[in-house]
């Protein structure tokens, strides 16, 4: 958290849905956003939708993905349809409906999420980006999507694109930690995030990507077994990344003298070969 | 989304707390960072915990935020504790009982996470950004805290500054176009909001935290009701925003070639006064 400042916000969370089941109730645009975030999390899917209703996106991800998603061809039955659900998303047109939809998962203790009425949801939805295991969620609390798009993009352009696998190495890392050194929390949990948080903040992530078995392996027995975190140059690890890490500093701090003496050199070189 | 990889991930989303219960169970680290995420949403907090057991934060918490927060100064009792909640937070040391919350939170319909147990929770928390009206969350999917805190500060530095302030400034603008053109979804909601998207395409961020109560009724004035998009210049808005965009893109560009130009006249004068 940048700043103190509590109240008027919401709790961003990664909420959990492998082997749930998840309703989707309307077939549109807003409907097909939604089958692909609940793509992403390993739930079973169930729209329900006249097939009329459906846009060309929605009938291709349902056809696409038939054995994650379910479609029944008519309109919503009632509260019988919410049997086995665990979340709620309606994507209808008819804000009555969508209304009478939200009171009834409440009352039944499911999580809902209503499209274009956030007065009647649970949860909202924010812009995303996903790199493998890393996941970023933008939200500006109902304020326009349209700017959380902006900031998404910018967010973007601001990661260099190995963010994800390097946290897939870390993720590796720590579950062949776990194997060595088992056990959940109490003193040796805290020993293994203490080790793992002092390699994140030595190594770049350019070293992690990296890592492969063989030197997750060496790290273990020469830093975990030893209490301390050996360079990567140590490690016999490939060292690309310092090359990559120096130049891009280079480039933006260095410019303009290198600029400066190529200027002093191309003039002096000029003035020098029309004095003689 | 930037790819179109399915599965293995989380649905991250804003959850919705205002005027809700939340316990936290237990009171040390971890519970005081569970309590500043929750105290951002204006629940209201019931942590239980012996006061033996809390830590200097979460004693502080407590007193500075007494009147949003209740703390039993006791250990849990069981499921009558759950009465009238809406999220279950457990901070525990010991597993066990944490994992026992967890199933008579699950039994209760009740969301819960569990500290340290990512397979007993409903939802992960992630490492979090706040700027007003904007929230951002990274998730490593339980791959590591370190990775997403450093992310965090990656997208931090990313960042201007002004990005809460011009939501906060389009969200207004957005609540004054409800008040013009009343009504949910159907046709005027997307006028709206085709209105408000080419409107955020076309101004900078600069433009619009410089948007005052006055320019905003002029702009609906003279945008919304011929349905176009004026520039901030045409609207009379202060154009200082134009200035601070163009000279950072200069500073990085046209650095070298200064740097150049630079080098090139002091080499000459040094050289044409030595010949004098």
């Amino acid at each position: 958290m940048s700043k103190e400042d509590f109240g008027g916000g919401s709790l961003l969370i990664a909420w959990q849905l492998k082997g749930k089941n998840v309703l989707i109730i309307g077939g549109g645009e807003v409907a097909s956003q939604r089958i692909a975030s609940i793509l992403v999390t390993d739930a079973h899917i169930t729209v329900i939708s006249p097939i009329e209703g459906l846009n060309p996106r929605t009938k291709q991800l349902i056809e696409s993905y038939a054995h994650r998603i379910t479609h029944y061809n008519r309109v919503f039955f009632g509260t019988a349809d919410f049997e086995g659900m665990d979340m709620i998303l309606t994507a209808l047109d008819d804000v009555e409906i969508s209304r009478a939809i939200c009171q009834m998962s409440r009352a039944a203790k499911i999580p809902v999420n209503a499209a274009d009425i956030p007065d009647s949801c649970d949860f909202y939805f924010g812009s995303q980006i996903r790199d493998g295991p890393l996941q970023i969620m933008i939200s500006t609390n109902g304020n326009g999507p349209k700017m959380a798009n902006l900031i998404r993009r910018k967010v973007e352009k601001a990661l260099t694109g190995i963010e994800g696998e390097a946290i897939a190495k870390v993720g590796e890392l720590r579950e062949r930690l776990k194997v060595r050194a088992p056990g959940v929390g109490g003193a040796i949990g805290k020993r293994r995030m203490k080790w793992m948080t002092n390699l994140c903040n030595a190594w770049t992530l350019e070293d992690l990507v990296l890592l492969d078995g063989e030197t997750m392996e060496k790290l273990l027995d020469e830093g975990w077994e030893n209490d301390c975190v050996p360079s990567p140059a140590t490690l016999g690890s490939r060292q690309q990344s310092s090359i990559n890490g120096i130049f891009p500093r280079w480039g933006t701090a260095y410019a303009p003298t290198i600029g400066l003496v190529v200027g002093v050199l191309c003039a002096t070189l000029v003035i020098i070969s029309k004095r003689r």
